[in-house]
C-alpha cells in the first residue's frame, strides 16, 4: 500500500483566501493532468489551470517533492467546498485519502528525512512560542541525532570487531581496541547522561515549564498571578483541569512558555480541609521546575522563612509585595542563585524586572548551543541505551566473555538505531506518524 | 496607501501541514529575498529555500500576481508560531499587514477582475455546497455582468448620440435612433426583470431555501423533521435564534442547502398564547419557499385541507405519515405541481423520494443555464435601473424633450455600472471588501 498515490488537504483545515491540495505518488501527475486544462506540467513551474469545473488555481508538479514521490499541488480557493470537491475528484481518479503523518512517513521512508527529523516536523507545526519552535528547528536540522549517529556508527565498527574475535576465540586476539572501546563508551555515556538530564527542561519547555507561586496566606500570590498575567492576557488560555484550588494559566515570558500554578497559602493548621490544601500546594511547590515565594513585608509571618528552608537548592524567586527587600535581615539566607523582588502587584511595579528575573532563571534562552531533549520516545531510548552502556562498562571491568559483552553492545546499538530510524518497525512508525495531522 | 506592499498569511487560520504567506506590492520581491537563502527568484519557479532562521520552505514569485502586482507566495509550515514570524519579518521589513479583502480589491484596481466578479470570489470561498458553489462559478466567470456590461454599452452609445442631440437642438436633429433606443430599453428591461425575479431563489440558495413544515397538531412534523434530519445529521448545525416555538435546522439535500423551519400545530383556538404561536407558524408558511404539509392519515382532521387550501400556487408537497394516501379520496384537490409523499418517520421509509422530490420541486438543480442572481447589492442597484428604464420608456412615450431623457438614461447607466465597477467609490468598495477574510 504504501505505493499507492495519496491525497489531502495540506493547509490548516477550515475557511480561507486559499487552501492547498497535495496529491504523492507514482500517478499523482497523470491523475492531476486528468483533471487539469493543461497537457502538462513543467516540473517546478507555477502553472495557472481549470481543475474540472470546480476552480481555477496554480498546479505545480514536483518530480520529487516533500515525499522524495512525484507530487503535485493545487492551490485552489480556500471554500470548504472547493477543497472537498478537489481531493474527491482525485480520489475519484483511484487516490486514496493520506492517513495522518504519511507524507512524512513517506519522506522518512524514501530517507528523505532521519526518524528524529520526521519526528520534529511534527514539533516543529505544533510549536506556538519561540522556544518551542527553537527546539524543534534544532532538531529537524539534526540536532542530537547526528552526534549519535556519529557514535552509534563508531560503537558498530568495534562492535563488529569485537564479534570477529568470537570467529578466533581459540587463538585469544583482540581485534577491538579495548582501550578505544572504553574511551567510545565513556563519550557515549557522557552524550547520553547529559541528553537524559536535558529532557526535564526539554519537556517543560515543549508543554510550558511549571511556576509555581507559593507563599503564605494573603501573601499575595493571586494578585501577583493576576499582575503577571494582565500584561499578556490575550495569549493566556486557561487550562483543562482548572481546580478552584490550583489555578493554572499559561504565561509566555521572552519566548518560554510557563504554566503558572496559583496554590493556596501554606500554614501551620490542624483544619483537615484545610490541611489537604496545603498539601496539594507543597505538592505543586515540589513539581514545579520554578517556585516564586511570595511575601508580603508589611504582614508579620513565620511560613516564609519556612519555606525558603524548603527550596534551598531549587530554583526560587522570593518576591516581596509592597516593601522594599533591601533593609529587611530576616531574608539572609536565601540560596546563592536565588533572587529577591520587590514588586507592587497593585501598580505594576517590579513585574517586567521579574519576569525579566523568571526567564533568567530558566537561561535555556540565552544557551543557543544547549542541546536540549524533549521527545519522550527518545528519553525512553536513551535510558535503555544507558542501562545497557553501564552492563558492557561492568562487563568489561568484570572481564566477562566477548560474546556476552557483544550482547550488550548490539543492545545499546538497536535503542540508539530507534532514535535515527534505523531500526525501526510498523507498529512505532505507526505510533510516530498517527499524532500528525492530515496533510503533512 | 493603495501602492504599498502589503502581506498576510493566505491559508485558513490554525495548525496545518503547511501555511501560504502571501506579500504583494512593488517591493514584494526585494522584501522576499532579504529573508530568503537565495539570491534571486526565477518568475513562477518553485523554489526551496531557507526563511531566515525560521522555517525552511517553497518560494514563488509571480511579476503580476493575484493582485496583478509583483507577488510572493512562501509556502512554510504550518505551525502558529512560524506563520506569525514570518509575517512579522515582512512587517519588520516594510510591509503593511493586508486588510481584510486587500489582495481582491486590489486585483480589481489593477483590472483583473471587475467588481461582481471580485464579490463572486467572496461567495466562493463562503460556498459549502454544490449549488451555493455553482452559484459563485457562475459569477466569477462573468455570469449576468457580461450581458449587463453588454447592454449597458450599447445603452452607453445611444445616450451618448442623444446627448449630441441637444448640442443641435436648434436643428432638430436625430441621431439616436429611437426604435433602436426602444428596442433596447425592452431587452434591458427584460433581462433586468428576469435577474430581479430570480433573487428569491437565488438568495435561498445563498443562505439555505426556507423550507416549512407545517400540519396539524400531532401530525408528526416533529418526528418528519427528525426523520429528514437523522440521514446526515452530520451535516446539521444549530442556527442562531433557535427558538422553542419555531425550530430552524440545515440540511442539504442533493446539494441545495435547505432550512428546515418546524412549526407549531395549526388548528382552531381561542387560547391567546396559542393563537400567537399559530400565527408564527401561517407566518412561516407564508415566508417559506417550500411547503411540507404534513397529516397523519390515521387521524381526522380538517386542518389539512383548510392548509392545502391557503396553499393554492405555492411549492407544497404533502406527506401523509402512517397511511397510503391513494386510497384516500379527501386529497383530490391539491394544485397541479404538488405531490403527495406516503412516508413512515418511524421506519425511515420513503423519506429518500421524500427528499428526492424536494430537490425536484426546487429545480434549479438541473437548470445548469439558469443564471440566479444572489448579490444584495446588485439587487438593489438592478432595481433603481428598473425605475430609471420605467422613467425613460415614460418619458419616450410622453414625448419629453430629450435632455431629460438622458437625465433618466445616465441614472439607468450609473446604477447599472455600480454592478460591474465601472462606477464606483471608496465606500462602496470598503463595504464589499470588508466582509471578505483576511488574505484573499
Amino acid at each position: 500500500m504504501r505505493n499507492d498515490t495519496i491525497v489531502a488537504i495540506a493547509t490548516p483545515a477550515g475557511v480561507g483566501g486559499i487552501a492547498v491540495v497535495r496529491v504523492s505518488g507514482s500517478d499523482a501527475l497523470s491523475m492531476a493532468l486528468s483533471h487539469l486544462s493543461v497537457g502538462t506540467l513543467e516540473p517546478r513551474h507555477a502553472t495557472y489551470c481549470r481543475f474540472d469545473d470546480i476552480d481555477d488555481g496554480i498546479a505545480v508538479y514536483y518530480p520529487a517533492g516533500y515525499t522524495g514521490e512525484p507530487t503535485v499541488e493545487f492551490s485552489c480557493h480556500g471554500s470548504i467546498y472547493v477543497q472537498q470537491a478537489i481531493v474527491q475528484a482525485f480520489v475519484d481518479s483511484g487516490a486514496r485519502m493520506a492517513e495522518p503523518g504519511e507524507y512524512t512517513m513517506r519522506a522518512f521512508l524514501n530517507g528523505r528525512l532521519d526518524l528524529s527529523q520526521a519526528e520534529a516536523v511534527a514539533d516543529l507545526i505544533d510549536a506556538a512560542t519561540p522556544a518551542q519552535h527553537r527546539l524543534a528547528v534544532s532538531q529537524l536540522r539534526g540536532g542530537y541525532a547526528e552526534e549519535l549517529k556519529a557514535l552509534r556508527q563508531q560503537l558498530l565498527d568495534l562492535t563488529s570487531l569485537l564479534e570477529l574475535e568470537l570467529d578466533f576465540s581459540q587463538e585469544d586476539v583482540e581485534f577491538a581496541d579495548r582501550s578505544q572501546l572504553q574511551d567510545l563508551l565513556h563519550r557515549l555515556t557522557d552524550a547520553v547522561t547529559k541528553l537524559i538530564a536535558s529532557f526535564r527542561m526539554g519537556n517543560a519547555i515543549k508543554h510550558g515549564i511549571p511556576l509555581a507561586i507559593v507563599g503564605a496566606p494573603n501573601a499575595g500570590k493571586s494578585t501577583l498571578l493576576n499582575a503577571l498575567l494582565n500584561d499578556e492576557r490575550a495569549i493566556v488560555s486557561p487550562i483543562a483541569g482548572t481546580t478552584r484550588d490550583t489555578i493554572e494559566e499559561t504565561l509566555v515570558i521572552e519566548g518560554i512558555p510557563f504554566r503558572l500554578i496559583d496554590t493556596a497559602g501554606i500554614h501551620q493548621s490542624t483544619d483537615t480541609v484545610e490541611w489537604l490544601g496545603i498539601e496539594r500546594s507543597r505538592k505543586a511547590m515540589k513539581e514545579a521546575e520554578i517556585v516564586l515565594c511570595v511575601c508580603d513585608s508589611t504582614a508579620k509571618d513565620d511560613e516564609t522563612e519556612m519555606i525558603l528552608e524548603e527550596l534551598k537548592n531549587r530554583k526560587c524567586l522570593l518576591v516581596v509585595n509592597k516593601a522594599d527587600l533591601m533593609d529587611n535581615p530576616r531574608f539572609g539566607n536565601i540560596e546563592p542563585g536565588s533572587a529577591c523582588y520587590w514588586i507592587s502587584a497593585l501598580t505594576g511595579e517590579g513585574i517586567e524586572e521579574l519576569k525579566h528575573g523568571i526567564a533568567e532563571l530558566v537561561g535555556v534562552n540565552r544557551d543557543a548551543s544547549g542541546i536540549l531533549l524533549s521527545n519522550a520516545r527518545h528519553l525512553e531510548a536513551l535510558r535503555n541505551v544507558a542501562a545497557a552502556l553501564r552492563q558492557v562498562e561492568n562487563g568489561l571491568s568484570d572481564c566477562i566473555p566477548a560474546d556476552l559483552v557483544a550482547v550488550d553492545l548490539r543492545d545499546a546499538l538497536y535503542h540508539l538505531g530507534t532514535i535515527t530510524g534505523d531500526v525501526t518497525n510498523d507498529e512505532v512508525l505507526g505510533n510516530i506518524f498517527s499524532r500528525f495531522c492530515v496533510g503533512k
